[in-house]
């Protein structure tokens, strides 16, 4: 994936099973998902603060192929499926090391805040969004 | 559905768009699928403890149709799709009211406790599991 | 304490030390405090709707004295302890049955919405504090 | 203090009071302990592992100063209070740049794992964690 974010396992991801708890992959794909837009200049306060808009997630799709553990360093990585008026699919793939951990494909659709509203994304963000397809 | 479980928004569920964060319904399914067993008469720690085993999360499928917000009281339903061998897929549903918030689709594996290992599911269990098919 | 509200613990709420994470404490008494907040006539978000206020945790102490589990069901009390001008100070006690699991003391000030700011306690909301000391 | 660990806000640390929520103060405070403790040449994992201990949090003091937000990046202190037989007192502080956002004080015991039970701390740890001081 042409972008990744790297992740240390903490105890408050982890559940009484002993590994992650399968919910945190999506905290953990969240945040690699705001590193990259921070790599593309953005940010989600930004976002909101310049634009009136956030990026919500719509759909969400995590096949889980192995655990990871208390202090496993992952590698969460983020790639553009499509782009559309007001939607974005993402691809992002956690590793460790060169083990798949878990696969999932996020469709995000950009809205402005309260009440949220389809809107179509603004041109300097999808310029960007774009280049990186 | 045939089963449902009642769960209040805090807090510690919303985010700063103001609403639930997307993770936080993987948590409210999850809290559904442990009253759906209890109401069968098993629960985690019991499957851990007596049988060695525990459902392990292979894929998740969750669409968000509108935002729950603080204090909202939301259903939480549980239904099975199909048993098989060692897996079981369930389907569940968010509703505030008659609105639907969020449909989702869970794969989950019987696997024996570390290191994972799929094995079959319980023959009481699975015979459970039928008569809510 | 004159106010209990149970909570069932799920593996949400556990960490790999195969027990309660110490952070879900917290999660837990926040839930108790707005379902006797609840209890009194208010929610969390009325007080934002309706008065433009929250009640902002200022300061927390909690003592651990034993491990809650995976499904164990937990009283969450909260009782009183002062109120001020602007601050409330409450006790809250974590019980499994006879059990103390962990007490706590937290500082609350009664803060207008962004940028916060400590304001006076609504009358209204006083009065009724003051009744539960 | 003479350690600290650099953490960014993310959307899961929020809630719909548009700031951090309060307990994950406790999550960045932990994850800040941990690296603390790689800084030393231990993890968790390895504490688990090969000592058969765990530094379970025996009580938490925190007070809240102001309001940290989305996007926001906070640096984590940690610094040894004083070293027992089995107990360790770290003070924390958290910081955005010359802001002081929370401080508190972490009371952690060593206890073998489960059941849980308080054990003095293996001298290797101790020589290191006294040179902290």
């Amino acid at each position: 994936m042409n972008f990744s974010h790297p992740i240390r396992v903490y105890f408050a991801d982890t559940d009484a099973g002993g590994v992650v708890y399968h919910a945190s992959y999506l905290d953990f794909m969240e945040r690699a998902r705001a590193e990259w837009l921070r790599a593309m200049g953005f940010s989600n306060s930004g976002l909101i603060g310049e634009f009136g808009i956030v990026f919500v997630v719509r759909e969400v799709n995590v096949t889980y192929y192995r655990p990871a553990r208390l202090d496993d360093l992952l590698d969460i990585g983020v790639e553009i499926e499509s782009v559309g008026r007001s939607q974005v699919v993402v691809k992002q793939k956690i590793m460790r090391q060169d083990a798949e951990i878990a696969a999932g494909k996020i469709h995000l659709v950009c809205a402005r805040m309260e009440p949220f509203k389809p809107v179509s994304i603004p041109e300097l963000i999808r310029s960007k969004l774009e280049n990186r397809t």
